[in-house]
């Protein structure tokens, strides 16, 4: 679809919305559920936020053509699974986080053990959607890879695999290239696979078109961390929702402090390019993708 | 097949060590996994255990004449969803055990951080193993509904809400049927799905055959944890693994210290020939399986 600055801001709006629906939709309470474990679940997931991934989602399958009602369903499942890494990161013995999304992090507002146990069942929680949601693509092949796909990038070779070098990396200095490959993991894997749960829901989809897709889901992947790493020296604490230089007083190696604020920001400019130039076999439907790796490189927030 | 105790004792040695091989295969290291977290991965999965879920797993599909290659891949996911909760279990936030299985636990051995994130890869490994492994069932539906089973009984609905139950009871009074309550969550769902995973890798199996494998899993499922309870009170801590008495003295509700002891046997024995009953449709193509309910009831370890 061809939209303008302010169409894209409606429709992120509407894809927020969406996904909170669905998502409040598969975190009912019931009898079986114990109470605290899933207030602990609900707390975490429905914090308000950006809902990133979710949007990709959707956006992806805007430009595909693919009915948003066949990717609810992989829309919550990417939340869930970032909001479960929001909540194991944020622990103790790993970040140590006190304030996430402007509010306390899960095991303040509830304790260590509900958190825990929260970060695991949402991940169960996750793959239990994309398995179960009866609005879903039909073709079983297709969610089957989809949930491939999700563990994969999810697990030791994707995301819990970014965090554990994440860890390992405080107080060293690490070279650009480790940083970058540390973030692949860590932000950038769960991206890909945004992109990749869509692009599997179109039936139509074609060889080349899927890697274009990946390509720009690795791009946007590493700006959107760039950037996170950039508002992490230049926003205020209000505006981020944590406390601002959290990571650089953490002594956690960022883009900034490796290569220097002007060459990060050049370097997410240098990538917004690429991701658009990935996109260049699609026609204006991709125009939705285009908008949102802008967004993420002139984000404040 | 007709076994005696014999053949039962072999066939027992031949799953544990047919699991272990295939877990080791799924547990290689590689340039993409982190050292650390492969190794904190690789330790818990592979420490010395009864293997019992993935015998339930074999046992099953062996009555119901499957092929045991087309459930390697069940096998090990359930061993590794299992390891997964125990790492999680032993953590200081929850039952601060600094031995398992005769040896450190993970958190001791490495960090809490890498406890928390291999416990995190292995529950996704878990997933990827079922939606990827080339040997197992071709049918995609039915490993769909494997991977929600799975998904299902381990999360907030099983055996992490067993788990979050298990947490909130410590030094409260429960009556025998909240305790019952506790454990069809903590570990009987996850015994349930064992034998679901197999009933779901057999092409041709009725619904009347499935619901009488999941009223043995159910009961089986039960009489485990009560014969746990009972080890608890009445093995010592070589045999265990872990210090004799340690669910008691941490104020836990156990079987023997709600009913008594004595009463506590009964009702093993009780779970054990009601489990016989619901195999009762099934010829001695199932001798193995009430082997199976004899061993949970009359282990000494």
């Amino acid at each position: 679809m061809r939209i303008d600055d302010q169409a894209f801001e409606t429709l992120i709006a509407q894809f927020q919305q969406r996904v909170d629906n669905a998502l409040d939709y598969w975190l009912q309470p019931d009898s079986i559920n114990p109470m605290r474990l899933h207030q602990a679940m609900r707390y975490s997931v429905l914090a308000p936020g950006k809902r990133v991934r979710p949007i990709l989602v959707y956006a992806t399958a805007s430009a595909l053509g693919v009915d948003l009602e066949k990717v609810d369903g992989a829309a919550c499942a990417v939340e869930i699974i970032h909001a479960y890494s929001l909540i194991h990161d944020d622990l103790p013995a790993m970040d140590d986080d006190d304030l996430r999304r402007g509010r306390p992090t899960c095991h303040r507002q509830f304790d260590e053990a509900s958190a825990i146990l929260a970060g695991d069942a949402l991940q169960a929680l996750a793959f239990y959607i994309i398995s179960h949601d009866p609005k879903m693509v039909a073709d079983d092949g297709a969610r089957l890879k989809m949930i491939e796909n999700l563990a994969m990038f999810s697990g030791s070779r994707g995301m819990a695999g970014g965090q554990a070098i994440d860890l390992a990396a405080v107080g060293k200095s690490l070279n650009i290239a480790e940083l970058e490959t540390m973030h692949i993991h860590k932000t950038g894997a769960l991206i890909r696979t945004c992109i990749q749960l869509s692009a599997l829901s179109a039936s139509n989809l074609g060889e080349t078109e899927f890697k274009a897709l990946d390509s720009y889901a690795k791009c946007i992947g590493l700006s959107f961390q760039i950037q996170d790493d950039i508002l992490d020296v230049t926003a205020d604490t209000a505006t981020m929702g944590k406390p601002q230089g959290s990571d650089s007083a953490r002594n956690k190696p960022t883009f900034p402090s490796i290569i220097g604020l002007k060459e990060s920001q050049e370097k997410a400019q240098e990538l917004h390019q690429q991701a658009l130039l990935a996109l260049s076999i699609f026609a204006e439907e991709a125009d939705i993708l285009r908008y949102i790796s802008a967004w993420f490189v002139q984000r404040t927030h």
